[in-house]
């Protein structure tokens, strides 16, 4: 290779012959509540959702772990015993993480403040030692009406402060972020790669990245906001399909599918009005769907549902009788299984991606009006439960799963829908 | 919608009721020599290809056009005569752009050097006049050499120094130059969004970089670079299918098609040895295929051919006869006709987008070993050639499509393959 290829492709690309690729450590960058730890847990949930493992190494965890709750003073540069008892807490997260990019780990992602050049060198000649390429990724915030906010939403709430009055938590967070301060250098061209994001995004300053997967982080950090706002995942209503327990197709809304719909569309908009986003699949049971909810939408195909190949149309009964074989590989694999000529829910993430970017960069609520395999899909990033788990989560028909993204993670609430009341009028043309 | 949401995608997803998409220009900013219409042809030839109706409006041309070649002295700002005539040259191609954008165009680049911040200022106040968004492309160079091989490359071959010795027109174009960096000034964060560009993609800024095209623009770039390296694209050998005129399906090679490939690895081998990336589909007969050239490969699924759905194993006949309905809709538009159950052309493009992010970010040559309806959506981007024209794209069985980028195009050049001789020993074992 003519220049170090961070790693490509893993899921949608098998390799043969191919050296595997390089292993790869993103290091946080910033002083306290500058959202360091939002972001990595983002990038750590996003690149394993690809197929990557990936893991973050916390060294605040670290540091309260073995060195328990500590007062603001334990971060003053001039304290020379706490200098060297922060330090090996952050050693320790350093080799932890070695450990891991040298055994199946292929991303990990190092969640500290590396304020200082010293500190940043020494993460990289460690890594480089084991062969282990380093972006720096740095978060600069300069409003700070979203550094107070941010003190508020996660500092004054961590075990660092529990039981601790809010407005002290809140003031001793401001005297460590001070010390910080006082010896903060930012990264320069001369430490290597580098991302930095200023003010949440507004803008972004890249440094030597052309490697696969940083790239895509870049784009993927593009899309990112932190203003809150709700994800609906409900599977279309009943389809004539569904009554006969058959997969795929392209059938159309039962009417029990229907009925339900309207309760849909009922609480869709008390809830909403028509402030919401409706994204479909092409396929006609969830345009039905969206077209009872009375709202614009967007179809897109790479909602439609897993293809089930060689299988389409077909019932689990009749696959386990006429293609026996198949039957035992998709039970013994229910991620990787790939149906003949049709998709794996491997295959179902990658093309997935660009739904996820704009479900992240979208500001208003969206309603996903989707199928089986793909939510669980769509609910395993957004919920950061391991892609393999995918084909057991739970995506009943006729419920609504509201989740509603958190600063690290996501709630998440079900409501099941009813079925409408009988129209009267309806009632009298049916039995007329 | 709580903030202007750039062109959401076209092709993947079908809009129902919602409001068209904002128009966008890309204005260049930058110094002569600097890159900007690499820059600008790179970005329209990427967003015509996913689908959108995209056009450069190169002041250049223009200039050249209404007032023909000019001496340095044209461009000194001291001059002011000619900083009307200039003045006047780039608002007649932004006239044209603006109607452009007001009529069926999604996206113009606007490729001058819109080196002031009073330029600048006239193209923002007349796009957003008309609803249009501005994100502005900043190329910067301090990379002499760079500068230095762009003039010799493609200045001094312009037809603004036709006939013109090649060291007058350098020195010429050298006074050109020292003309704008006398009143140069950057793109400011008080000018709206912008994406700069630092000696070539080394170092990138990006500014109020949101809408989703932007994103996806600056995801390019950062997969850029000049390096010369060629592409080939050649199908797999023929297979069982190709001899029965069957489409999809995942046959074997045939015997002509192993003999050929004997024939494509000698060639490949002799041009590259083994410094070359092999890209195969996960369908056998590519598989096959590389396996025969001897080297180390990649497998993707983005480049499995066009599923052909229900039509899959079928012959052109068959579907006539059993599908007739089919067979004419296809006839009637092959760009957007989709097979039931299976993809378009214009399906085959959304899915093929990582493998050109691949293409252009790989530094050693690249042999694709494709398919036919995937290599005629490759070449179109390779070449720039409308989407539409996919369809009817000439990609014969056992031939190299040899492509090579230059500036701002490609070249080609097509080898025929011819079978292997037979090996006497097989020969003797057939008849024995």
């Amino acid at each position: 290779m003519s220049q170090p290829d961070t790693l490509k492709p893993t899921s949608d690309a098998t390799s043969l012959g191919l050296a595997p690729p390089p292993k790869l450590a993103f290091a946080m960058v910033g002083l306290p509540a500058r959202g360091k730890t939002f972001i990595a847990r983002k990038i750590a949930r996003y690149l394993s959702w690809l197929g990557h493992s990936t893991r973050v190494f916390n060294v605040g965890s670290y540091r309260r772990a073995q060195l328990g709750r500590q007062h603001h003073s334990f971060f003053d540069p001039r304290n020379e015993a706490y200098v060297v008892a922060r330090r090996d807490v952050a050693l320790a997260a350093l080799d932890d993480m070695l450990a891991y990019l040298g055994g199946n780990g292929d991303i990990a992602i190092y969640d500290a403040t590396n304020s200082t050049r010293e500190r940043r060198a020494l993460v990289r000649t460690r890594c480089f030692a084991q062969g282990v390429e380093v972006v720096f990724v740095e978060s600069i915030c300069n409003d700070q009406t979203i550094v107070e906010t941010n003190i508020r939403a996660t500092k004054a709430r961590s075990p660092d402060y529990e039981g601790v009055p809010e407005e002290d938590a809140v003031r001793d967070f401001r005297l460590r972020i001070a010390h910080y301060e006082s010896e903060y250098e930012e990264v320069g061209e001369d430490e290597g790669p580098f991302i930095k994001v200023i003010d949440v995004g507004r803008k972004m300053t890249l440094h030597r990245i052309q490697g696969y997967l940083p790239a895509r982080v870049v784009h993927f950090l593009l899309n990112l906001h932190i203003q809150p706002r709700s994800v609906w995942l409900t599977r279309h209503g009943e389809s004539t399909f569904n009554v006969l327990g058959r997969i795929g197709g392209d059938a159309p809304l039962s009417d029990a599918g229907r009925a339900c719909t309207h309760d849909l569309a009922r609480i869709a908009r008390g809830r909403f009005g028509s402030r919401v986003q409706v994204w479909t699949s092409t396929l006609r049971r969830t345009i039905e769907t969206a077209e009872i909810l009375g709202l614009p939408f967007r179809s897109w195909r790479a909602l439609d549902e897993i293809d089930a190949g060689a299988c389409d149309g077909m019932t689990y009964a009749e696959i386990a009788e006429e293609m026996p074989h198949e039957f035992e590989a998709r039970k013994a694999d229910k991620f990787r299984y790939r149906y003949p000529r049709g998709e794996s829910y491997q295959d179902v993430i990658q093309r997935l991606e660009p739904v996820i970017f704009e479900l992240e960069r979208e500001r208003e609520p969206v309603i996903v009006i989707g199928h089986q395999a793909v939510l669980r899909a769509l609910y395993a990033y957004m919920m950061d439960r391991p892609p393999r788990e995918c084909p057991t989560i739970s995506i009943p028909l006729h419920t609504i799963v509201e989740l509603e993204p958190t600063a690290y993670g996501c709630d998440e609430r079900r409501i099941d829908l009813a079925p409408a009341p009988l129209d009267p009028k309806r009632f009298r043309q049916n039995v007329g």
